[in-house]
């Protein structure tokens, strides 16, 4: 365990980020005397309300305060954009949580390469930089014996990294099964309840469950981006996004899942990475599953994987799939992980 | 990382403790490069094959062809009883594998003892020790500096205690619920498929899920002992066996399974803990679950539980109930969390 107080840079501010600083404010107390996790926010940084900066850390009551409002900034303001910030800032951890975007990764992907050129850990909750560039920054993160995480990318809440590592740790896994995308299973609940196609989608829309590009939930590039981070980070495999087989839900009608009903069946968005000595198959599809399927189980937005081991046969992990406070666990998960200073 | 080598000494050799070897011999050389993990098994004992004890190590493989037959023990034989292998051997981690007895929890109490007295770890998958003094154990332990895992006696394959204390570390349980015995869990899932009760219960003892004194599992004393040391181990609460209600599945006649399948409803033996504040309620009784309910999915000798946290709410993880292999591993587990020097 090391001893030193972690101070830790917020790339963007919203639900992720205010979740992680509700929990932080909660349990300081608990999270030193019980895990020796001493922190501080030094930096909060996002496009619109630009950069916060306090070398002894910002007031986490105050940033509190600030999350229920859109105001920008005033307090502790310095005239830095975010790449300033993560290479000028005393920081010793970034906490990358910007827009996702799967076709360049960036800015992620600057931000990642800023901080570890200067000397800083970076938790990463934004899937781009592990879904296009895992080896790239795993490298880098090495070369400056940094560590790259991502638990908040995959089952948001449910550590499924730390579970395989850590809690799996000497079994060989040889399959992953599982429901990733917690939005299509939740629309794909409510059809089967009875909703149109276009009611369960609004419901999705204004419970907030949607990425802001729609089609990354429904046309499944979210799941097939986990499965393929999935793949780098747990398997060691070099796969990219173009590697994974992809359809999504959008080719389900109500009138498929009342059939699957009838046959005691129903229909999940299941994605899937069987590993047969060298290769690798990917693929995210619909599958109509029987009801006596754990993963035909799985309702609303909950998520769970389904993991095939070499030593234990198969282990099911199900839990929350999005959530302020939940993703926002992922993320002090990660930065526990950093406190002990090992990945397993 | 510690980097001294482990050195191990099992008392009992019976599938756990084999199992244990086939996995030690067949990863060896993957422990040693990504775990750090280096050891050497130096005594097995058992009460009716006595001691062998080698203090450079004894050859794995040849105690594996040991375990093909139930011949006494020859080469590298020692006069000693289990107590004098335990203060006197090399050993850093004694193995604690003997029969459970949940009334005294004896032999198994004054190894863990002696072993601790003598400045050994513990690693424990006789359920005695952890549920009849696991405050007394635990206490000893801190005093030598030592470990006390029980990792194999609850979930044996899936490591429950790690999930909690290192996956899901930050927090707080407020209820544990799950179906802790593989053995009833096949018997009512056989009887759902049209077995006698009778029937039912000779294939679990004839497949040896079943313990040496059946009513440890019909009438529920093992689930009750596993749900006493979930209480002590996860939530700190020194819980004991007489505080944990307990009915088995003697009470479920074949009628009352066929009436749940017409109502979509199954029959599940259910433990739960409940924390309100300082106190705990503790209970183990055959429950009707709707089939939606995730633990009613969990069929055959499964073993599955749902932990509701503060963070995450419920996560839910299903594996292994039992098995040479999977319990061997759990054993592994904990050698790896006391290679680690740490807990969480």
């Amino acid at each position: 365990m090391t001893s030193a107080k972690h101070l830790i840079a917020l790339v963007g501010f919203g639900t992720v980020a205010q979740g992680l600083c509700q929990i932080l404010h909660e349990k300081r107390h608990q999270l030193l005397t019980e895990y020796g996790f001493d922190f501080e926010i030094v930096a909060v940084t996002t496009r619109s309300r630009g950069t916060m900066y306090q070398p002894q850390g910002l007031s986490l009551p105050s940033l509190l305060k600030l999350a229920q409002t859109t105001a920008g900034f005033t307090d502790d303001l310095k005239d830095w954009d975010t790449k300033t910030m993560v290479r000028n800032s005393n920081a010793t951890v970034i906490v990358e949580l910007a827009h996702t975007d799967l076709q360049t990764a960036e800015p992620a992907l600057s931000h990642c390469r800023a901080a570890f050129e200067t000397g800083k850990h970076v938790v990463s909750g934004n899937k781009g930089p592990a879904a296009l560039a895992y080896v790239e920054m795993n490298k880098l993160a090495a070369k400056y014996g940094k560590f790259f995480l991502n638990e908040a990318t995959v089952l948001s809440g449910t550590p499924v990294f730390s579970l395989v590592k850590k809690t799996l740790a000497g079994n060989k896994i040889h399959r992953i099964r599982g429901i990733l995308n917690g939005a299509t299973n939740f629309i794909l609940s409510e059809m089967e309840a009875n909703a149109t196609y276009e009611q369960a989608l609004d419901a999705a829309e204004n419970l907030g469950y949607l990425e802001a590009d729609k089609a990354a939930d429904i046309k499944a590039y979210d799941a097939q981006a986990k499965l393929t981070i999935l793949a780098n980070v747990l398997l060691g495999m070099p796969l990219q996004l173009k590697d994974v087989k992809r359809s999504g839900i959008d080719t389900i009608s109500n009138s498929d899942i009342k059939t699957a009903k009838h046959q005691n069946m129903r229909w999940k968005l299941i994605a899937t990475l069987t590993v047969q000595g060298e290769n690798i198959h990917a693929e995210v599809k619909p599958e109509k599953l029987a009801l006596s399927d754990p993963l035909a189980q799985v309702m609303g937005t909950q998520n769970s994987i389904t993991f095939s081991t070499d030593l234990l046969g198969d282990v099911t992990i199900t839990g929350p799939g999005a959530g302020s406070i939940e993703t926002g666990y992922s993320i002090l998960s990660d930065l526990l992980t950093i406190n002990t200073g090992k990945l397993s």
